[in-house]
């Protein structure tokens, strides 16, 4: 099966969001996903832009996308962060992963960064084995740490 | 002893730089950082802003920085994340580290996200203890990757 990578466009939201969620079931946060089409339309496509997306089109239907948007590291100065990398169930095994991984380097590339970065779940064996096969370099003594809205909410209570 | 918070300025840079790579020594890299003054100078303040940097000023020399920028979720749409919290080492247990991420937090409240998020050292025990302590959630079972300038050459290379 071909299929063709491009930069989504407004109209490619609603199925990006789809393919996102699609991704937060097989992580197992089904419930995970606040975002809306809305915010997606005005996130990658009104001024400041927050993002960049790619995707990959077979047979005029959207399969995979990879979102991305610049960090600026104290280490390294600007980096690119490849934020989701979503391939539909049915895809997987066609490439299109690695294609839209090329998209992304390439891109970061282009752009002079010197580093791409991204997460992964520590259970997802064949996304760490894919990645460190590509030459990345899977932190496993890094953490991440997250304040959700309520604990934001708490924090400022109790200061 | 006292201190006050500010937002840095520009000329603050090069304390700033000193204190990245003070951080960088302490975690056990004192050769990653690649940044220069002038990228701090350039990612700071001018457009497009990559950073806001806040400082911990005591008797009029920076002894604390705490970095921020604005990323976007895919579950949570605009996230704000702190790159660097950095208290010299003189400074340590004065209340500045806590005194900055109120900072922190309250910046992202006003900005409206719905997530404050960064990441920690996996043996960095007390600063895993201090922000679970805060409410944040530490995410054991993320890995944090990086493709670095190297690895982003040959990973062309062999495309």
């Amino acid at each position: 099966m071909s299929f063709s990578i491009r930069q989504a466009i407004k109209t490619d939201m609603s199925r990006v969001l789809e393919l996102i969620v699609e991704l937060a079931v097989f992580e197992k946060e089904p419930d995970a996903v606040k975002v809306t089409v809305k915010d997606l339309e005005k996130g990658g496509f009104e001024v400041p832009k927050q993002f960049v997306c790619f995707v990959a089109e077979c047979d005029g239907i959207i399969e995979g996308i990879a979102l991305v948007y610049n960090r600026f590291s104290t280490w390294k100065g600007s980096v690119l962060h490849l934020e989701d990398l979503v391939i539909s169930q049915k895809q997987r095994g066609s490439g299109m992963g690695t294609a839209l991984l090329n998209e992304v380097v390439k891109y970061g590339y282009s752009l002079g960064v010197r580093r791409v970065s991204w997460e992964v779940l520590d259970w997802n064996t064949p996304a760490i084995k894919f990645y460190e096969k590509k030459g990345a370099d899977v932190k496993r003594d890094w953490y991440v740490v997250h304040m959700n809205e309520k604990a934001i909410e708490n924090y400022l209570e109790n200061i």
